[in-house]
C-alpha cells in the first residue's frame, strides 16, 4: 500500500531525516510585531504547499534538488503574541542547526525573526556580512516605541555585525533618520537590486555572507501576497539572477521572510519564494 | 464648498464631538494573540466604512441614531506585537469613557481586549454581570504558555467579576478543561443563543450588565470574516433578536470582537457588526 | 462538425427562437442609480453561465424547462449613464413582449429596472398586482435628489398601481418615512417571506400579479453577491418555497435583480437566481 | 530542538504509524469526471491545514480524538487523467485498510472514489448498507457518454449493494430517469437530511452501514467551496446533528468528498469538512 | 485620552484645516458612465486607507509630506445616476479650490470626473496644458449615443483648452476615428509614457501644466483594480519616474482616476495611487 | 425591439456564420490531464466574455477585426474525463475547420489540445512548422504513467512533425530529460521570448507555420490566472510583439492555452488572452 500513497505537507524533494542533510529548512511563522497586514504566519506553509507545482530541477543551474541533501525540518512552535520567547526559540532552532554543521535555511514568518538567525550564525562566524534584499530599510531605532520590530530588524542586525558589513539593496522606504543613518553607516543601494552586486561580490570575496531576502524587494506586481507592498521594485527575474550571482559568495545561511498568503488568491508570491529557496539551495550549497 | 463634501471614515450617524455624546464608540484593532488567523485590526475601520450601506433608521425598534447622540471617538494607537501596552493603553481609554459617564461601545480586535474594557467597567459597577456570546469558551488557564491571550479571557473576566455572574451563549468549541470549569463556576448554555435569554434577564433584572460578541458565536455561513470560524452557530436574525431581547436589562457597556475583514470579500460579516452595533446603540441607551 | 460543437451563453434550455417562444427571457443589465456597490449589469451574464451547473428539471415540481418554451433574447442595450433613456429602451422591449403575448421575465441589473417593465405589463392588466420580495421598502419619494433611483423603485410602482395591490415581504431596511406610507398605502410584511403568501394568494385570487424579486431579501449568507446586502433575511430555501406557493396565483410577469457577481467568488447567488428562475418559468407558465 | 519543532501537514491528532491505528484517514484526490467546476483535489489537503483551527475535543460528545487511534496516511498518489487506474489504486488502498481491519475514513476528491471504497467494504461486509447525503441523486446510467463519472456514482454503488439498502437523504437535484430509478429501487428523502434517520436506523439495525457524505448537501451559503453547489440544503448544525444520530448505528466505513477550496475564501467548507471528519470518528469509533 | 486614540479615514499626513493648506486633496467617487466594469467609487476611500502603508518621506525626492501643507478635504457628495449634476457639483468645489490659490488634487472616480476640473483650472490659467497619462484615447465625441462618457472626455477636454496643448502618453487602445482626430490635433505618444517626457517639458517650459492620470496606462500586472484594463502597459517604476520628471514644470493640477478596489485584493493599485499621490504632492508644490 | 437587444456570449466582432468566414475560432475546454491546479475549461468562456472590454481596432497595427472575418464556432462538446475521445473529437473540428480551408484559431484548455489539432494542421502542411511559446518543455515521454499528458504535449507534437522543425521559447521549467532532448531533437531557447524570433523567421521564410501559446509563458505578474505559474516570463509588452513579429511568416493555425480564470479575480489574465487572440487574427490573416 506504501507505494500508492504519498504523505503531503513538506517542501519538494526533501530528505527523510535530519541527520543526513546539509540543509536544514525550518519555518518561523511569526507576525506579531508587522505594522501594516499581518498574515505572513501563514507563508512557510504555503511555500511548501506550491512547491509541488514546480520542479525539482533548474534549467538555469543545470542542477537538482537530489544533489542537495535537505531536510524540512517543519516550523518553530511559537507562543503567540510573545515576542521574546518566540525569537527565543528561534535562535534556539538556529543555532542547533549551525551547530550541527548545516546551513540555515529559514521561512518567515515576519521580517524580525532574521535578527535571531543572524545571532546565531554569527557566534560561527565571526567576520559575517549580511546582504539584505527589501524595499524598506528596516533601519529604525524603535517603531511604536517597540525596539523589537519588522521595521527595526536591520538596525538590531547592525548591533550583531559591523554595519559596514551590511549590503542593502533595493530599498525604496523608510524615514529621513533610517537613510542618515545608512548613509553614514552601511551600505545601501536605493532602488537598485541586480546592479551593485558584481561590486558586492567582488569586496566581500573569501568572507562568510548571510542572505536575508524581503520578499516585498520585488514589485507587487509580482509578489502582491506581502503585508507591506510597495510599489516600484524590481521583477522576479532580477532577483532570481541575483540569487545566481551570490552563487559565487561563499555564502552561510539565507532566509526568505514576508510572504502573506491571503493577499495573493493566485499564489504566485508563494511560488516565487518556493523557487527561490530552490535556485538558493542549488546555488550556495 | 462644504456642503458639497463629506468627510469619510467614521461610523454613520456620530455627532461631532465627545463632550456632547451618550455614547463612545472606540476601535481597539490588536489582533497580537490569536492562534490561527490574524487579521481583526483591519476590523473596526471595515465595519465604519460599511455603515454607509445601512439606514440609521431601525425598522425593528422603530427609532433612529439620531435619538441616541454617540461619537466615534477614532481607534486606541496600540503597539504592535506589546501586549501589556496594549492591554493598558485600552483600559485607560475605556476607564475615561465611563468616569466620563459615558457608555463605552467597542469593537475590536481580538477578543482579549474585552478584559481591560471589563476591568474599566467593573470599576464602576461592583456587581456587574456578563453576558458572553461566542462559539468558543476562551476558559483556558493559558494558551501556548501566555495567560494574556484570545483563548483565556473569559477566565481573566472571572478573575474580574463573580464567575457566577458570567453568563456564555452559544459555546460549541473548547478543550475539556474549560467546560469543566463552566460547570463548576460560570453559567453555560452550548450552543444555545437565544433561548435561554428570556430566564437569564429574568436573572440579572435590575444590576448592571455588560455584554461581549465575538462574531464568531454566529455561524460562519452569515460571519466568515473571522479568525477562527466554528461550523454549527446561530443565524444572523438569531443574534439580532438576542440584542433585542437584551434591551430589556439594564447594559452598561458592549463590545462586539473578531471581524476579519480579508476572509469575507462578501463584508456582510463587518455588515452584520455594523448592524448589531446599530441595535445595541438603539436598544440600550 | 455542428454535432461537436456548443454554442455557449444563454441560459439553459432556451428555444432557438423568439417566435415559439411563449416566455421571453430578458436582460437589462442597468446599475446607474446604486448607492453602495455597483456592479449588477454583471448579473444576466452571470446567472446565464452558470445555469448549465443546474439541472433542467425541477424534482420539487416534477416538470422540466422543455415543457415550457422560452426564449433568452439577451440583454437589452443600454447607454451607460443615461437613466431616462435606459429606462425608455427597458420598457419599448418590455411593451413589445407583452404585446406579442409572451410572459415577461426580466433579469437586473439594479432594481429600479422594474418600473418600465410594469408599466408596460401594467398597460394590458388594469387591475395588476405587484408582489414585492426585498429587504429594503424602496418607497423614497427621492434619493440624494433623483427620483428615480433603486431606492425610490416601489414609489414609482405605486404611481403605476394602486398602492394597495402592492404587497411587500422580506422588508427589514428603510427610513421611517417609507414605513409610514406603507402602513398607510400598501401591504407591507416585515421581516416575513412566507408565511403571509398563502393570505395573499387568497386575495388576489383571479387577478393577475406580478412579481418582482430583489435578491437581497434572502440572507447575505445564502446571497452575498448584491449590491446592497441586509443581514438577517430568510434562507434560499425559503425564497424557493414561496415562489412555489406563487404557482398557484395568475402570474402574467417576474423579474429578478440586483445580483452583483463580483461580491461572490463562490457564484452562489447567481446559482441560487438561475434556480429560482427556472422555478418561476416551471411554475407560473 | 525537536521540542521546538511542528511538523506540518497532517489532520490534526494523528497518531504517529498506520500500525497502532484504529481508523486509516486516506486521501483520494481525484477530479477528473467532474462536469461543473474542477478543483476537489485540493480539498484533503486543506481539509487537513485548517483542522488545526480546531479542537481535538468536541463538547457534543465529550470526548477527544486521543480516545480514537486513527492515522493520516496521507493521499492515493493518482495518475492525472486516468480514470480506470485511479479508481484501481484508490480501490487498492481502501481494500488494504479493510483487511487490516481498520476503519476506513476517505476524503475526496470528486464524489466517483466513493465506487471503489464501497466496492472494497463490501468484499467484508456482504449485507453492507450506504447511506448517502447529497444534492444530487447521482444515479445516471451514464453521463456524457461516461458510465464512470460523479453523476453516476450512486447507480454504480448499486451495482454493489442492492439498490433497496441504499438510502439517499438531502437529494434535491438530478434528472426525471434518476428519481423514477430511486422510486423503483433505492429509498430517497427529497430534501430531507435529519428528518428520517430515526426511522432509518431502526431498519438498519445491526447491519454494517457506510456513509458517503458530499459536502454539498449543505446548502453553499454553509458550504460554498464545491464543485457543483446546489441551492435549498441544510444547515451546518442539521449535518453535524445527523452525524450524531448515525452514531447509533454500525458504521463500518465513511467518505466525505467534493470540498473544492478554491471557491471559498474563507475556507469555512474545509472547517465543516474537518469537523464532521472529528464528529464521525469520535462517533463511529 | 486624546493622545491615546487617531481618528481613521484621511490621506496619511494631511494638516487640519483647509485654511491652512496649499493643496486641497478632495475625492470625486462618480463612476456612472463607464461601459465595463463600475466600481470606482470605492477608489478615493480605499486610496486613503492603505496609504498608511506607506511613508510620509520619500528617498526618491528626500523629501517628506510635513514640508508641504495639504488638506484631505473629503469627498464631493454625488446624486447618484445623474450624471450632469455630479460634473457639476464636481466643478464647483474644483474652481472653489482653484479661487481661493490652492493646488487641486482630485482622485477619482472615473476619468470623466477631469472635465469640470480642467474646467475650472482653464478659469485661471489661460495657456493652460493639459498632459494625459492613459491607456485610452479617450477621444471619442460620443459612446452609446452619450458625450458626456469616460471614453470621451479627452475630446471634451480639448473643447476647453488648444488641443495642441494637450499630451497623451501610454495610449494604446481606441477607435480608429480617435487616432485620426490625435493625429490632426493632439499631441499622443503610442504606447509610450517616460520616452517623450523631457521633449515636452521643454516644449511647454514656463506654461501651467494639468495632469490627468489614468491607472490604467500602467500595465494590470501593476495596477489590476481599474475598470478597463488594457494590457501591455509600462511599470510602475516608470510612472513613478514620469511624476518626478514632470516635477521640473509649472505644474497647477493633478487628478489621478480609475482605481476599482474591488477588482484587486491584493490592495496594490490603491497603493501606486497612493504613493504617486505623494510624489506628486512632493514634485509639484 | 431587435435593435435594442444584444446577444451575449461570442467573441467580439464575429460574423454571423461559419461559411463566410477565413478564420473558425473554436473552444476546446478540456482539463483532465493537468497536475497542479485544473480550471482550464473555464478559460474560452471568460476570454470570450473579457473581449468586450477591449477594442476590435487594434492601434498597433492600424487595422480592425471588420477587415478579417472570423466566426466563434463555440465550443467542442467534450466528455468529461475520457481523455481519448475529447482529443478525438477536437481533432474532427480540427480537420474539418483545415479541409474548409479555414484558419484555425483554438483556445485552451489544457496544453494537451495542441496535439490534436497540430495532427488535422499537419494533414494539409506536410511541411509544417511549430512555434511553441511556453515557460514549460512539455517533453516529457510519459508524466505519472501517461503518455498523453500536458506535460508530454510537444513530445507527442515532434511525433507528428519534425522536431527539427519545432521552436520553443521561453522555456524555464521541466526535467533534465526534457532538456537533454531538445538539445538534441528541438531549436529550444531558454527564458527567451522575442529575442531569438527574427532569426527563426528567416529559417522558416515560406513555410507554413503553426503557434501553440501557453499563456504561462508570460510571467505570473501578468497572466496569474493559469495551471501552473512559473515566474521569471516576460512582459504582456513583449509577447504581444512576439506576435507583431511572426506577422511576417505564413502562419496557418494559432492556439492560446492554459487560461485559469478562477486565480484570477482581475481578469487581466484572460484580457491579456483576448488582446492576443485579436492580434494574432489581425497580423496573421
Amino acid at each position: 500500500m506504501r507505494e500508492l500513497l504519498e504523505r503531503a505537507g513538506g517542501f519538494m524533494g526533501s530528505v527523510d531525516n535530519y541527520q543526513e542533510a546539509d540543509i536544514a529548512l525550518v519555518g518561523a511563522p511569526m507576525d506579531f510585531t508587522v505594522s501594516f497586514r499581518p498574515g505572513t504566519r501563514m507563508g512557510p506553509r504555503q511555500i511548501r504547499t506550491v512547491s509541488v507545482g514546480l520542479e525539482e530541477y533548474s534549467v538555469y543551474l543545470n542542477r537538482s534538488l537530489d544533489a542537495v541533501r535537505f531536510f524540512d525540518c517543519g516550523d518553530v512552535s511559537l507562543p503567540f503574541g510573545n515576542v521574546q520567547e518566540s525569537l527565543d526559540r528561534i535562535f534556539r532552532v538556529a543555532r542547533q542547526v549551525v551547530q550541527d554543521g548545516k546551513f540555515p535555511l529559514f521561512l518567515g514568518g515576519e521580517h524580525l525573526v532574521t535578527y535571531p538567525i543572524v545571532k546565531a550564525v554569527k557566534e560561527r562566524y565571526a567576520d559575517l556580512v549580511v546582504v539584505h534584499f527589501d524595499a524598506h530599510a528596516d533601519l529604525r531605532l524603535s517603531y511604536e516605541d517597540q525596539s523589537l520590530s519588522h521595521a527595526t530588524v536591520m538596525r538590531k542586525v547592525c548591533d550583531l555585525v559591523e554595519p559596514l558589513n551590511v549590503y542593502q539593496l533595493g530599498i525604496r522606504s523608510g524615514i529621513k533618520e533610517e537613510f542618515d543613518y545608512a548613509n553614514e553607516n552601511t551600505n545601501m543601494y536605493i532602488d537598485q537590486v541586480k546592479e551593485p552586486l558584481s561590486r558586492i561580490i567582488e569586496e566581500v570575496a573569501g568572507r562568510p555572507v548571510y542572505i536575508t531576502l524581503d520578499i516585498d524587494v520585488v514589485d507587487p506586481a509580482y509578489a502582491p501576497g506581502t503585508g507591506t507592498p510597495e510599489p516600484g521594485g524590481c521583477t522576479a527575474r532580477e532577483i532570481i539572477e541575483a540569487i545566481h550571482l551570490l552563487g559565487g559568495s561563499t555564502v552561510v545561511g539565507f532566509d526568505l521572510v514576508e510572504v502573506s498568503p491571503v493577499y495573493d488568491p493566485s499564489e504566485r508570491t508563494a511560488l516565487l519564494a518556493a523557487k527561490l529557496v530552490r535556485e538558493a539551495m542549488l546555488s550556495f550549497c
